[in-house]
């Protein structure tokens, strides 16, 4: 008589929870075993639980699960973008924009030609014939580097801050590259390489800096509105978080359907909001959003590297072993010949040089990841028939990488003796130091006639200071200002240390 | 050519994003024109917007757009019964717990026969013909009273404590009991009031005893798997915000799937595991989940709130005026005899009376809100042909409630003076008092040889602190060690200030 109380779908959202359930206690595990947590990667760990799920259900049904573009572009790549952005230290990225995009634009432009170069070459031994413009594709979408495993390394032991931010704006940028290049290659692809004409590749070039730019554009203005927003929502703290977290994902799909970059907004809109939500939140709404952010990525990466290993047995598999080797080969020498020749070029301009021992960490941290499976599986079977191949060389390289690099990176670090650096707050004596430095800096530029990055930045810092805080910020403060309140916090807190010490607490 | 970038379904979380967008940026809106907040509650505001919407989008397009029952009770429901578990004071709902049930489950009950008898009694004045078992279904619905508007009006004028925990905790079980009973009731109603025999509502009672019973059971052995993941998860707490506010919404949907009620389930899990949690997690995630909860399910009454506006345009209104009138009629007065008959009952085993001024407001606090649109909207068309009637009815008893009784209680509490409380935390002397008066009250007990409700607050606090808390909690603490954290705590606070007072900061 009661089975009407079964009156809604209640088994989708049960089966998806039960997955995320899943997934959950795996971590959990695994991070309390504090043997598997020091040798492998969380990556290896959940690429081995999709695995084991993946064989079973192998074994029970004949179904195929894989990772749907829509899922992956939609829902899963927005929040590990925005994470991205938000989190990149400010003040270290610009400052070293120039290397930054030295290795993410032309270091990934470099890879692609290099390996689609090599895999070309290699093209009798294959069992496939590819057109170029496929291998071409492919070659971008396996150049996507993931960062997470080198960086929590990088946390872990506290390596230098030049070698941290460089290989964290890289990947950043990397990314963005990546899936754009991706798209004007992928619509190229399906007009088919006997198609194209010289005009094609303009176009696509024209094509990819539009896009680029356009996301950027979008991507600032949403800053505005989002700094806006939570400026007025004063009186409504409760609202503050989804403001922070929606408003950029909004600029995602808005860049996105109007045919811009939509992971270029995001990152921006991340990058860009902090210094301002930060004076307009309140500090639990601030942490919140913090926090959140990254429990959500970590959370979607940990979706995607689960499905990696589900499709490890899907039966759509299609293996060229040759292919792969080549593949896996150029992928890892490709990184390190391009790391070696940008380094090269990045230091004949930089005063502080990055060393060789960073390099090889930088090559070595080429692990590939959640971003090139997301975008492998968006290939379009019509138009590549090799699509299958494809996909299981990728989960090859991926897996190869997870599990052979990620676990030796740890260990090479230590070996390799990098330059470390404890993360030491700064004095405010040394904050004094550097501001005053860079002051000074700015006279001298302006004695000698110069107008070098030192102006510039004083330039931007006094027109944000005197026209953008006080539009987009409630309580806009400036360096002085920062300077003392700092200063009578620390001295409140020290003379509270030196009571509590009397008083034995 | 480059039209295939747009490769995938970007409309639909397009259009789910911009909904909300204008839901946010409307709240944002309507809190800083002082007026109108001042004078509407903030679910005035969300209907009128859904008017507006609905109204312009009426006469632009034929589309009729409803809430979804399976978008109410998978997605927009458990946030909010979360929230609602969550944030209740356990300390003063677990001392008036029988005060509370009495309310909620016989004052439920009490309403909806009064209701139905009402409605049933003026029968022949309807152009519609009802049979009895729908119009108690009805009455079940309508029953469900929403305390936010009147909860967040105590919050601004700091009710007394007795008032705000009574009207929380009964609207809270109250919700629990209407869902409930609806189940129980449309599955009747399905049979259809022909074949209904005695023995179906006597199945239905044990039902209605099975189905609450199971959910709470299920909630709590949730609460042990939130508890324990919690404190195994110490090394990952970027996963402790997920695993608190996944895993009640786990125990919900298991809930659901197994037949039991999903509500009570939800309830318990965040009603007991708070004490748990909080001594699990960290400040940050802690601040995180709490926050969250708060922001999401604010979101989610007020995206019902402008589903119920915008359904007040659809084409499917069916009136009937005197229907409509008795209902409106009915809900109000029956609440009004209802409060003032259970209050005498609880008023004679209480030694903290409840006044005549609470009673009124308790009586005109009763609004109703989106729990009675998701159910009404979740009707069987084909079993109930009168569907159209009932919602329409329920959007009137709604839209009258939220704006004449929303807008006019403020003022009420002013002009009854009802008692009100500064919002104090408890000085270190106080608590010490009241923890030793409850000791003493246990001893007096012991030694009269009663086993009165001190006795067995002290017995289940005992077996907390030695068993529970040793096994769910990673660092359990006394009652007299949080005493003297606070006391150290409190002197060390109070030391600071008094510097920073001499040093004129």
């Amino acid at each position: 008589m009661f089975s009407a109380l079964q009156w809604h779908d209640v088994n989708t959202p049960l089966l998806i929870s039960a997955w995320l359930f899943l997934i959950i206690m795996a971590r959990i595990l695994f991070h309390r075993s504090n043997v598997l947590a020091k040798i492998f990667p969380e990556s290896a760990l959940l690429i081995v639980l999709g695995l084991i799920v993946g064989l079973i259900l192998d074994k029970l049904w004949v179904m195929d699960i894989y990772l749907h573009p829509d899922l992956f572009f939609l829902y899963l790549l927005p929040p590990i973008a925005l994470d991205a952005g938000y989190f990149l230290p400010n003040n270290a990225f610009f400052t070293n924009l120039g290397t930054i995009l030295l290795y993410a634009v032309v270091g990934t432009v470099f890879n692609i030609i290099t390996i689609a170069g090599v895999i070309y070459a290699f093209a009798p031994l294959y069992e496939w014939s590819l057109p170029f413009i496929d291998i071409l594709l492919f070659a971008t979408l396996i150049s996507a580097v993931d960062p997470v495993a080198v960086l929590s390394v990088f946390e872990e032991i506290h390596v230098n801050q030049l070698l941290y931010i460089c290989v964290f704006g890289e990947s950043l940028l990397n990314d963005a590259v990546t899936v754009v290049l991706y798209h004007s290659l992928s619509s190229m692809a399906k007009i088919g390489s006997e198609n194209l004409i010289r005009e094609d590749f303009v176009h696509a070039f024209i094509n990819f800096a539009m896009v680029s730019t356009g996301g950027i554009l979008i991507g600032l203005v949403w800053v505005c509105v989002t700094a806006f927003a939570t400026k007025w929502s004063y009186d409504v703290p409760i609202l503050q978080p989804l403001v922070c977290l929606f408003f950029p994902y909004l600029s995602y799909l808005i860049s996105e359907s109007v045919h811009m970059s939509g992971i270029l907004a995001i990152v921006t809109c991340g990058l860009m909001m902090k210094p301002y939500i930060s004076g307009n939140l309140n500090e639990k709404a601030l942490t919140t959003v913090k926090y959140f952010l990254k429990t959500l990525s970590s959370c979607c990466e940990a979706i995607i590297f689960v499905f990696l290993g589900l499709s490890t047995f899907s039966k759509n598999h299609t293996w060229d072993l040759m292919f792969a080797l080549v593949t896996v080969t150029a992928c890892i020498f490709c990184r390190f010949i391009g790391v070696m020749i940008l380094t090269w070029i990045a230091n004949g301009k930089r005063v502080q040089k990055i060393g060789l021992m960073d390099q090889v960490i930088m090559g070595y941290g080429g692990l590939r990841g959640a971003i090139c499976y997301g975008l492998v599986m968006t290939l379009d079977r019509d138009a590549i028939p090799a699509k299958d191949m494809l996909v299981s060389t990728t989960v090859v390289v991926i897996v190869v990488t997870v599990f052979f690099q990620g676990t030796t990176i740890k260990p090479l670090v230590r070996l390799l003796k990098v330059k470390t650096q404890e993360p030491l707050q700064k004095t405010v004596t040394q904050q004094v130091l550097t501001h005053s430095g860079d002051d000074m800096m700015a006279g001298v530029e302006a004695i000698i006639g110069m107008r070098g990055s030192n102006y510039w930045r004083r330039r931007l810092s006094e027109f944000n200071h005197n026209y953008v805080q006080p539009t987009l910020m409630r309580t806009p403060t400036s360096r002085g200002e920062k300077l003392m309140e700092k200063y009578s916090a620390l001295s409140a807190e020290e003379q509270r240390l030196r009571l509590l010490e009397r008083f034995g607490v």
